[in-house]
């Protein structure tokens, strides 16, 4: 567990009502720091790994809140950039029973978005890297950050650095400006190793259509069998599978598709008064990171990643902080009584 | 939507425990504004429509606030009055699981509870106004509460403005006084066009008693014809039902009886985890009020009140602040997962 | 109910991660004042008996806290004595759905555990006492206190004062010290009139081997019957049953069995959404005591202090701060709308 | 210092405006337990005596949590009686530099006010009483309370238990209802051994005028002479005296006229950075108390009041808790760094 | 006091750092809504003039949350739009003794600053508007908010609405955007009747060397003499005088200057221990306005005014949320211990 | 600024009370980690250094909780180790006006003062390091630490590393094990390059009595010739001196003594309106190390330690975060409004 990870990314505020609140019902907001590449490096962190941020804050309190954060769960903070700018933050509400949480993005015009591409030096911030992780939020912030991530994909490619990549298509963000998500999404999975993608997301960038009748698991193996065959590169692709019964009561299972036409599935785990939903993508794909990183075969891979995905409902904030052995004992089913 | 709606009755601070502590377990409590009819204004306003209170408020901070309150929520509050006396309170624990949540009331002697009637000059407060809405709970209070009450109902009768009515029957509170709850809600009713209203409370004021082995819409439809029988302004009853797994998990339907004879069944949401179980049966008035007047059908009104109800379950405090969209998110079923 | 009940043990100050947080992902901590006889004590006095607490703890600020709460619910403090030393603490991280609650226990070195056992003059303690509670934690914090609960239950024994002990065995403090928790164990269940035990806790004294293949009442009531016989002094030994859904999702059962052979099971209790799971243990013991206190039958007193435990699952904080009618209304089955 | 105080008086709930808000600037209140005779026990327990609190409460959750608060502190609550009726309550703004603090008064309609003179056993209550000790406010809530407040005093007077009486006049309670301040307050000071009272107090009583141009210690030992002449039971008048520079800034001397003409008087101590002023007065009672109690001579008792009363104001809540030895490290001047 | 006071500018939120602590020293946030501008409306609600609010918020929740906040104030909110965009947020570290407190800015790109001028229909806007009040703050925001300021001030010109201007300069804000200050400001103080702008302010615009020698109330009262010479509608100058022993230790005084060569100086009142400095100017503001708009003379306006804006720094938040009464006590000097 | 500083010290949880209350008086902590060398890490890191600390911490949440605050500061904690033991912690009193603060030491028997001097390598902790800094509470810790640090200083010396050390002395530390304080900080001294002590700490090392009736300056003067004397390797002694008029308000000056006989003074700064004393002689001790790594002249310097020590009273929590800019704005006198 030596090699190091580099996540690329925006880091994020979060602003939270507290508890059930709505956004300012009452005059106080709690803080978490997140942003999905940030989610992941913290989860590897606690896992035992060697993340690297790499990224643009702001150069003033909240950018360098937002690092000491990260450095003091051991993330490795050296290769962030403090430029003039404004902090990307968002607004959430939690949202319970049958009233939806919300996210308010206020991320437009954040120091991260308007960095030029040629920010990023990606040889010297790939050195010694053996594996980078992206996600489909960057490209989408606009032009500038398309182009970096799309230089850092191939940079990565090209020294022999494994990428992983998590779709995260956010419609509304590509919205906002004229961008070519299909286009752009197309070209970073072309250099991506491990791609964390559900059906929409590949049918979307092949421009496929699935058989909606199908079963679940069938047409993501469909639309795996297209990605392997589109993409040369593209080793595995792995996703969760939710449903919702309410707002704190959701069903988490997972599925991992191999080049090879394999496909393993989990069945969901009961997830019932749910405490933060926020970043449990970003926690499975730590997981599964930490299962390939560490040699596990890829049914525990998933199973891992399944179980810190579930186990990230149960942390307030964005990041999963749980441990591998807290992760082992979901796995394991161990006993749930207060640990004494 | 642009009718007013006059709410008149008595704003209470809840003054609560947090969280799940006992009263005082930790020397801190929450603030919220409410008072049933207050809370009817505050989510009508919420839905957009143009709501006034009524009534007599401390010449205090308390007071003040209590009327900042209702006013940042939009209702009007220019009819309000500001005499001498103390402001209603009380101070509530939520309860959790096997644990009842209790209201501890300490509203006698307040400002609105010793107005005299002849406080309110009703052809003045009525002015422009398309809906009066009044609670059992104002009755309750004592005798110049009482009269105030059905002096507001027959004015507003005289003025061609509809009457809503929520019995809302506290036995406690008619204890404390020698009232006369039967003949005082009768002479309300005989004024109400819309009652919110169970098997209970009709029978307890037509003195008959319902057949105790029929199902629950049978006996409200029944206890409902007799009310029609007698109250020959009275067009529509409708009521929630409500069934209790734990003190954080219910089950709540609705039906809305009309004059001829046409009843409406709402089946039961299921409700877990419940946030604020109280104000939820003014989030139903206001919620078939906002069908009424929004024009419409009797089953969208009666679905939209109980939509309304649900929501409240999960937002704290004792208004429902849910506007329409949010309502009808969960009319129509709409998916649970965070908006983003 | 006016006979002194006298409760022996270390008093511990549980600092506690707020809400869902992990131990210092916010830099606050909720204090509570626990120990297993003390929270036997806080409840007996809910129950509107007569309990008294005996002890050492440190004299500071944090003894004289901790001797102000017990003091606030009404336990007599007098016999507690203040010496040098630290004060027992513990840090509490609740968990929720998968992620297990945590204990990190901070007691070693504490005033208490540090007391010789010639710091007690039990005649003078037990004066005018008419039962004594113990419990296994006790005597697994070093020679000092093991020594002084044997002369406790000795002295009691030997002034005709009934000894209710409860086992709690805690693997974890016993392996700190080269104690012999059997022979001690052994011992003081040898003075005991009332145990709460388990098969496990029998079994281990008695060095036998339960019917692994055997329903878990079988087992109880095997091992009981064994306990009977090598401890003429035990009277009835009674225990919770607990299986666990997840970290707040549990259901509570609890056996009794008398002497004579007679076995008492009630079923287990639904508990969903647990807000405070510690405790509940002794919150049992206080209500199976509070039944035999004040006279109930066997299975009166079973269901009693089923429900109590019960009803602890619910309150925030480490004992039991439910009065009888509370109890009284969960064995009943009463509503559980909210109380007005 | 063995002698049982007896402190007769109502008890309140102060709900305050956390730091410097206003009151409901944020919708949150924090809650301490107070009354001026409540005050006094707390502080005289505080100082190793053994004080004793009678008065009616509430019998709710309020109530039960005020004498938890007073048990807690070390007062004996069992002469507490539990009746029908309201907490009183009061709602308290800080105030800070410019701007005044402000006590919202909620105590009308308390138990306490209402509760009947013949509610209190006088004798039984005094029994194995050293001191009782009143105040100006109980006699200004109304008929009853007055009527209690004299007999309690005569009582005391004929079983040979020496009365103190802190002045504490109220216009505003008294203009509540027809009551005569000037007899009722001169027969409470019949009574009395030892008073509180600054010279307009005095001149009230008596109804004399004070020369308004003589020096503050000129006319309060005017005021005692006369005092003494008219009241010959009395021994010691005490006062403190203020004056403000601002909110937050005040100088705070005192001064003890006797009966045989003897005049100490205390210069002022400046007090910078107040943080609570509420109950200085009460502090200032029970530390002369303490001293006359623990057989200081008068100067002593004297300066251990004055000193008490300057602690106060850096003690959040309406009691003094400090200590004797925290009370003597300001009267001997012992340096203000940290203590380690 | 009926006339309508127009205030049109930037609602924003502040986002603050609990207490003295620095920002996300730990993870939580205090919000309250400020805007120079808005302060003037609210604190003049609270002086029980009609002010109302012109500008733009975002169509969001916190747009929202602004808005019912500056209503529940009372401020007539009627004439704000809500357009797409973001909430203009600035965040707040208090600071302390020799650390100086800090506004971190995070306007740019709000909803107001992008509102097109055309957004403002003036005179519909003023219609009904005795006075409108603008600040040098919406000019220097950029071109848009420039010219719409402008047209704003023009249009109540003509329509015989007087205005009201503080300069509030800010070079950082200018320096942000190619705008043109001193042209601006000067065509802005053209329409002006009441001007609140120190020397500084007045010689930038007018492009003039103050006499840096000149005692502090000269160089004021000779910047005023060409101010009036070159508007010739400017009535009125005024501006608070302040220095700082320390961040929490201040001296306020205040001038205001006449067409008719009248210089009113107010002396400093010591602030010590001040609270909240923000808005302070805004609360003077509001104070002189509510004294010319009273029809108070001269000095008595400069003297309320300076009352009111030292009131401010003793009430958190950024608005004046004090009374007539309360600002009258502070010029009458009345006593300052608790009000009860 | 590149040169490595190695901080050896035991890091300590502070448990506060929040704000001016007593411990405990509400049922809640504030956490802040501290202890005198990680203070001085974490500044130095503020101010742009290369600080890394050695230690041990316990292997449990709070120890890598405590980890985490300081890695999230920049400290290196690579050379931490996780050993069994419990947390060193300190609960505190924070004092106001007259009442002095309290630190009650809960830090016996930690990971940190049980570990053996043999669990630190000192050659490859220092490696590539160019300064060590100690403090005299880790030698009073008891014999394991005291050989710890001696050996600490040894290595440092023989490898070339320059030696800071903090006198700290603590009687009621040394009182607690048979050691040999004068010995042991003699030892300890004689190692130094840079000294922080007072004429006291000298004094007691040296086993001379300086001259009570000398001149402060004088008699530090005096004491530092000795100091120089007696330890060849001793260049720099600095010390502050402090007054106090209350708790909230002291004066703050500084002295250094140089080898050659210079002696540089700082008039005290006043420091009214205290936010949190604690750790200001380490943000001294840092803020003059600062002056020394950076080459800054020694009058310059001081001046830099003074300042930070002075604004350390102005931050929460044990550690000085100011950055450079900060210190020198208040070294510079710069204005003290607040920074937009």
């Amino acid at each position: 567990m030596t090699d190091r990870v580099l996540c690329f990314g925006e880091i994020l505020l979060r602003l939270a009502a507290p508890g059930r609140e709505l956004l300012l019902q009452a005059p106080r907001l709690e803080v978490y720091v997140g942003g999905a590449e940030a989610n992941v490096a913290v989860s590897l962190a606690a896992f035992g790994h060697a993340p690297a941020m790499a990224g643009v804050l702001p150069a003033n309190p909240l950018g360098r809140a937002a690092r000491d954060a990260l450095r003091g769960h051991g993330v490795d903070t050296t290769a962030l950039r403090f430029d003039e700018g404004r902090m990307g933050l968002y607004f959430y509400t939690t949202g319970a029973g049958h009233r939806p949480g919300e996210v308010l993005y206020d991320r437009a015009g954040s120091a991260f978005a308007l960095a030029p591409a040629a920010r990023y030096d990606w040889p010297a911030l790939l050195a010694g890297t053996g594996l980078l992780h992206l996600s489909g939020i960057t490209p989408a912030l606009g032009a500038a950050t398309a182009q970096a991530a799309l230089e850092a994909a191939r940079a990565a490619r090209k020294a022999g650095v494994r990428v992983s990549f998590d779709g995260n298509y956010r419609a509304k963000l590509w919205a906002a400006w004229p961008g070519d998500p299909r286009g752009t999404l197309h070209a970073l999975l072309a250099e991506t190793d491990l791609a964390f993608a559900d059906h929409r997301d590949i049918e979307l960038v092949l421009g496929i259509d699935g058989d909606a009748n199908a079963a679940a698991h069938e047409r993501f193996a469909a639309a795996a069998r297209a990605a392997f065959a589109a993409f040369p590169h593209l080793q595995r692709i792995a996703t969760t599978t939710r449903t919702q019964a309410s707002v704190d009561h959701h069903r988490l299972g997972a599925m991992l598709a191999l080049r090879d036409g394999t496909l393993h599935v989990r069945e969901g785990i009961e997830l019932g008064g749910i405490v933060d939903r926020i970043g449990a993508g970003d926690a499975f794909a730590a997981g599964v990171l930490h299962g390939v990183l560490s040699g596990m075969d890829d049914a525990a891979s998933l199973a891992f990643g399944q179980a810190a995905a579930c186990l990230k409902h149960y942390l307030p904030g964005d990041a999963n902080l749980a441990g591998v052995d807290d992760v082992m004992a979901l796995v394991n089913g161990e006993r749930l009584d207060v640990r004494r």
